[in-house]
């Protein structure tokens, strides 16, 4: 269609909205209209809020989480177990496990997995600043919170032996059913996992 | 989570993305931090093109598209066809048409259907835009491309009426098999309509 039926302006908003993940070019074109319609309530104030939020994010110097404020909100919570560091792949991850809120404690986010296929080796990923945190002893445990894939895992892996010469604990996620997870629908690799480590009654 | 875990400005960015058409709160949470990772190629354009487009969208005067002049860049085509005009519920439906590229007409956008149970009246709709339109004699054909929904259908039958006294013809869309579809997937009331207007091979 380019600019034969509306303006280059509302084409390149569309074209930039299909590149957000979960927006294909047709669902690109109803957000770019719905913006247009809710241009008071929601075009504006989304508009502003880009703005603002692109100005004040800045990648947390410790941590690797974004926040607006360096070192983020986590890293700076007195609350927080100082002993215990969860390691995740993305700051995604690291949304998700807050939300489940099932520990108090810090976190240091990789920025992805091991992946020679790919070239990602580890000096792409932020390794070498766990290192550091890890080195001075105050770290006890840290949980390898990393998805269950094989670069997860070769991950994983590889960061036990980069600690093993620290006094550190390295733990992983339990593998089992999802909670309110039909039987019938996981694979068999989740189900001999949740037999294996079944528990008491 | 709120702001124990990062800004409220991304708190608020991510609120924002979610009440758009086909983001949830996960993916609004995906695609912001999709665009604080890829910054300077997504984040920056997109904030951009949308204070771009918000400050230069306008209404067409004429027939209701949107677009950044007035009239529109369709309403000002002096190559298309003035005595065809296609009726649509909405700019999404004008959009789809032109990427049709069937007939090169104008359209008159009516911002809606007649909905009797939702409050929607003919006053609420472009239709003494299209009265209008239609008066002084040169449009020939009006196509009522509505939705095949019963709202949809009122109101074409609504504007078939108020344009009885014209001297212009009302047609609409062709009910049939989509191209590419299954029979075996069709309801049967489309199915028992291409039957009907079946034509020799």
């Amino acid at each position: 269609m380019a600019e034969r039926v509306s303006g280059p302006e509302i084409e390149r908003l569309i074209q930039l909205l299909a590149r957000l993940p979960g927006l294909g070019p047709r669902s690109a074109r109803r957000a770019a209209l719905h913006l247009i319609r809710k241009r008071e309530e929601l075009f504006g104030p989304l508009t502003e809020a880009m703005h603002a939020a692109r100005e004040k994010i800045v990648p947390c110097s410790i941590c690797g989480n974004v926040d607006t404020v360096d070192p983020c909100t986590i890293c700076r919570d007195e609350r927080r177990d100082p002993s215990l560091l969860v390691v995740v792949e993305t700051v995604a991850d690291l949304w998700a496990l807050e939300r489940a809120a099932a520990l108090s404690a810090r976190y240091h986010v990789l920025g992805g997995t091991l992946s020679p296929l790919d070239g990602v080796g580890p000096k792409d990923l932020n390794l070498a600043s766990l290192v550091e945190r890890v080195a001075p002893g105050g770290v006890k445990e840290v949980i390898l919170a990393v998805n269950a894939t094989v670069d997860g895992q070769t991950t994983a892996h590889y960061i036990t032996t980069l600690l093993a010469e620290y006094n550190v604990r390295t733990t992983r996620l339990a593998h089992g059913v999802p909670v309110g997870g039909e039987l019938d629908y996981l694979d068999e690799g989740t189900l001999a996992a949740a037999m294996h480590a079944r528990t008491e009654f």
